[in-house]
């Protein structure tokens, strides 16, 4: 009989409390390595990272192994389960990279030597990958490890998926996905990558937005000028590109490429009353980080903006003299990288193009444009209305006393998509994260409260599955 | 009698000329130090800059110290000129200091290892100040030991002041004037720090621009934010300060700072057919610099854009995440650095505030600005009818073979406004750079050609003083 006891259940979860300091030192262990996937100079640190889940994995038990593709490295194991396991094939996705950790002098301590400090909500963890994802990831192994420990072992049918370049696209993950079709073959996808509702409140993620990224460079005369010897007559890119770029949203913060907005699917009527019921604070949000004035779109409440509808956000800008003084330049070229994040209905390659067309429509004669980039993934609704849905919901309830919230998500996870297309299931997000995390910030962290609970909770959601 | 004769000035000449490639080397050793006044970290090496200079005016003969101001320091000579002297009282003025060299990865050698190379015109000096100003400092210096070593000595009275701040705004030299103002009263002020008209033209400048310097920040959040979970929602700074400087200028090139053109003085007739008759091709102009269309004020000659409209450029802009690959975040703050050229009419400090208040009107509710800099210089007119510029026009024309050019230039001499309103002198404007010369950019050069005549062309000017 391989659906495990409540009291058996309840054994795991004190065994799992007995250890959290055991689980932290985990987490910080993995936290130490600087897996930057974005950087070539990190590539080494990748594959450390990856060893270190493989080996994380092997003493669990799981078939693993370290499977390259075309940029960083995928960890992927396999278990079997109990004999007689009547449940779900879960495919457990994670990623053991993080994003670059600038600005650098914003952080009060190293950001790839995890500290454990104290904070308004208790102990909380304070790296680049607290949270995400190492610090959710890790939840899920230190479960398993929960169970692998006491109760008779792993209860569920498990392969554990953890990529290396989910920060930067996960660009190699499709191909690896279609390639081993096959041995990938499960029932529904788990990822711990999205946030609670509140530190008290568990939530599950329904919807979660796509997005494209496209770096954009303006080029004009072919070297730096003198900005006396030829102001007046030299094409300037930096204000060029500032005159491009600053036209993508009108005054109602509407977006301005041509065609932006003819396929974005608006949400339904069901969900948007769902979505007003949470008694979400705008106002509190953006206090959390100084701000007090939404943006974006006029007409749309705050988590439709959040949640539902696309924007334009440019993530860097650069060009000219930018070191310390003065000097009276005029660059020869100026660069900005900027993230659409998309709704379900549009294309992102086709948003890529409508970037490009809005650039022509806006670029003097005299200067060129190049870009680079322009991969990207659609937004995704998840079905809400499945046993595994309920499932979470079930052990969510059982460990925080209260139902979880059924949310969206603005940001991007493209592997759901992937999931979806290339193995035909669905995924359930189920998340510990908090909004104030700072997640690709300085400081990121995560609460050691989210964390315990998220470790609990995952070893209630393997006793679920195994009742099936 | 200490009128050079004829004769004196051909052997002046002809030691020149045989020491020319000394004088070369002599370049070189100052061209060597990396004395970028704009970085701190350079101090020392503008101390040392100074240091070289002290010690060549020490050679010659002049009573020289190096005296302290409130940044880098000011060398400062006088030679009383030979008994009996007649002529002008003349200050000389130059500066040690160089921009920085940025972007570094342009240069084809070290910019402060200097090179001699071949150039389509014969030899020519690489490096940074290979012309602006060490180059042309070193004219005259070497000019002055020409004279020093035969001929009878130098035959004028001189004051040289070779300031280390030019490249930032000579923020100390006005109140250095002020503070000496006895110690250096004079009749009229010498620098080389301009354009031939080409390489066989000669010129001198009779008008330049000023300008006024600006750094702006656009703060939103407290923290960089992820651009998933707060996009539509968060203020971006970087969007916002694309969208103001977008605005700097409207579709026909006119700058939209308010009252902006009030106080522009416009040029007079007859400049303007003078200047219409130097036949100049804003399209040779361009192209040698991989540009074909024009920008700026429509309805105003090339010429009188570049000498006599003011501008407004962006010489450097960042924000956000400008590294390697993707970081999906949105900033905290974003920069940009601003030069406005000013003419005459203009009042740099009232700029600064019309720039603030462009801002302003345009900044959106819960942003920040933060305003740096804005010290800055009002443009000049030099009158061209005075026996000195006579003198130098009898000296050029001496040399070349043809009358020397009248011209404007569109680049700032803040001194010349100083020493015009604390000393109350005149300055002539006699220099030997070419157009091409990458002032400000990556492989600054000075053609050996320009140097040695600009050698000549001061033994030369040196004599006529003496004439009085």
């Amino acid at each position: 009989m391989p659906v495990p006891s409540p009291e058996t259940v309840d054994a795991v979860l004190r065994h799992a409390d007995a250890r959290l300091d055991q689980s932290r030192e985990a987490l910080f262990e993995l936290l130490s390595i600087p897996s930057i996937s974005a950087q070539e100079a990190h590539r080494e640190d990748c594959a450390r990272a990856a060893a270190w889940v493989h080996d994380r994995l092997v003493a669990l038990g799981f078939r693993t192994e370290i499977r390259p593709t075309a940029g960083h490295s995928v960890v992927l194991g396999h278990f079997d389960g109990p004999a007689g396991y009547k449940g779900p094939h879960v495919l457990v996705y994670g990623h053991y990279d993080v994003q670059p950790p600038d600005p650098l002098d914003l952080w009060t301590s190293p950001p790839f030597e995890p500290q454990l400090v104290d904070g308004p909500r208790g102990k909380r963890f304070v790296a680049r990958g607290a949270v995400d994802d190492k610090g959710q990831t890790t939840m899920f192994l230190e479960a398993l490890r929960a169970w692998h420990e006491v109760g008779g072992g792993i209860p569920a049918k498990l392969t554990v998926l953890i990529e290396g370049e989910e920060e930067v696209g996960s660009r190699n993950l499709e191909p690896f996905l279609k390639a081993n079709k096959a041995e990938l073959t499960s029932d529904i996808a788990l990822i711990s990558d999205t946030n609670m509702w509140d530190i008290d409140t568990p939530a599950l993620t329904t919807s979660l937005r796509g997005m494209t990224y496209v770096q954009l460079t303006v080029k004009a005369a072919k070297r730096d000028l003198h900005s006396g010897l030829y102001g007046g007559s030299a094409l300037n890119p930096i204000n060029v590109i500032t005159r491009v770029l600053g036209d993508l949203q009108d005054e109602n913060g509407r977006i301005q490429l041509p065609g932006f907005y003819d396929k974005v699917k608006s949400i339904t009527n069901a969900r948007r009353a769902q979505w007003d019921s949470l008694g979400f604070s705008e106002a509190a949000f953006l206090g959390d980080i100084g701000l007090s004035i939404p943006v974006g779109e006029r007409g749309y409440s705050a988590l439709e903006r959040l949640w539902a509808r696309p924007t334009a956000d440019i993530n860097g800008i650069w060009g000219g003299y930018t070191g310390q003084g003065a000097k009276t330049v005029i660059a020869a070229e100026a660069s900005a990288k900027i993230t659409f994040r998309l709704v379900p209905g549009q294309d992102p390659d086709e948003v890529v193009e409508q970037f490009k067309q809005f650039v022509a429509d806006r670029l003097p004669a005299g200067a060129t444009a190049e870009f680079e980039g322009g991969h990207g993934s659609p937004g995704v609704d998840v079905n809400a209305d499945s046993p595994w849905v309920r499932a979470a919901q079930a052990a969510l309830a059982e460990e925080y006393g209260k139902p979880a919230m059924l949310i969206g998500c603005g940001g991007s996870i493209p592997v759901v998509v992937s999931l979806k297309n290339v193995l035909g299931i669905d995924t359930l997000l189920m998340g510990f994260g908090l909004d104030d995390d700072q997640i690709h910030s300085p400081n990121e962290k995560f609460e050691q409260r989210c964390f315990h609970h998220g470790i609990r909770s995952h070893v209630r959601l393997l006793a679920k599955f195994a009742a099936g």
